[in-house]
């Protein structure tokens, strides 16, 4: 039996290694509704020197369009890191029904500053594939560095 | 003597009523930088359909894009509305060097929930023109809710 959580996630993940391929933070994300897919996105904050071009909003906002909604309250976000506060505070504008998000920010997480950020209604799951989407970010850091110590 | 503060307020109550003008929740913004003003945007949640759509998100876009800078270090913010948890951290990743508000929102501000969300350095000015930032909220809303009862 396929674990759904997984199979999302890794569809998240693929959108997380083309933020890597373009030296972006390698964070992705994608919304699902009624078992499709209907947004993915990834971190575009260099290419479009934007602060706010996280994953998890250019993706609300393409599921938005979608949908035609303000509202995401029967979706899925399926997103490797753990929302930050401005995603968190989107996240609870458009009222989603539920986030799944692999690796733990223990620096940015919107969860350390206080969970209530959320909708009430909003379900949350942290943990799936973490070492995977933990992995893709320390793998990225290390690039950085290194590049870093050659300049 | 002009109160600049002042002044650049009334630009972004100028954004504000055009949102009123177009049934958005009535909330403008501003960006200045060396005393110019780059940016200026009001909440186009409804029109677009974006719940992340709010003043102070599409005019930190606009003001990173004319800047081509992912930072807003030396930039002031004016805002008719205290802001929410979103925008708030949109400002944190910006850098934003001020942030001038006028009315308060003692539901969904930010800083009712934490005052560190926003970025150190960030500097914080709040109840400029207040009570006409208010005003136009009020209205709005007051409009809403006896069109609501016509229904």
């Amino acid at each position: 039996m396929i674990d759904m959580d997984v199979f999302y996630m890794r569809e998240a993940l693929k959108e997380a290694k083309k933020g890597f391929q373009e030296d972006e933070v390698p964070v992705g994300a994608i919304i699902v509704h009624n078992d499709t897919i209907i947004a993915r996105g990834y971190n575009m904050c260099e290419r479009l020197k934007d602060p706010t071009a996280h994953a998890e909003m250019t993706t609300i906002t393409s599921a938005c369009n979608y949908l035609q909604s303000k509202y995401l309250n029967e979706c899925t976000m399926y997103v490797t890191l753990e929302p930050c506060v401005m995603c968190a505070g989107a996240l609870f504008w458009a009222k989603i029904g539920k986030v799944v998000y692999g690796a733990r920010d223990e620096k940015e997480g919107a969860f350390l500053i206080d969970k209530n950020i959320m909708h009430p209604k909003t379900k949350i799951k942290g943990g799936v594939l973490m070492g995977e989407c933990a992995y893709l970010l320390t793998s990225f850091f290390e690039k950085k560095r290194k590049l870093d110590k050659k300049k």
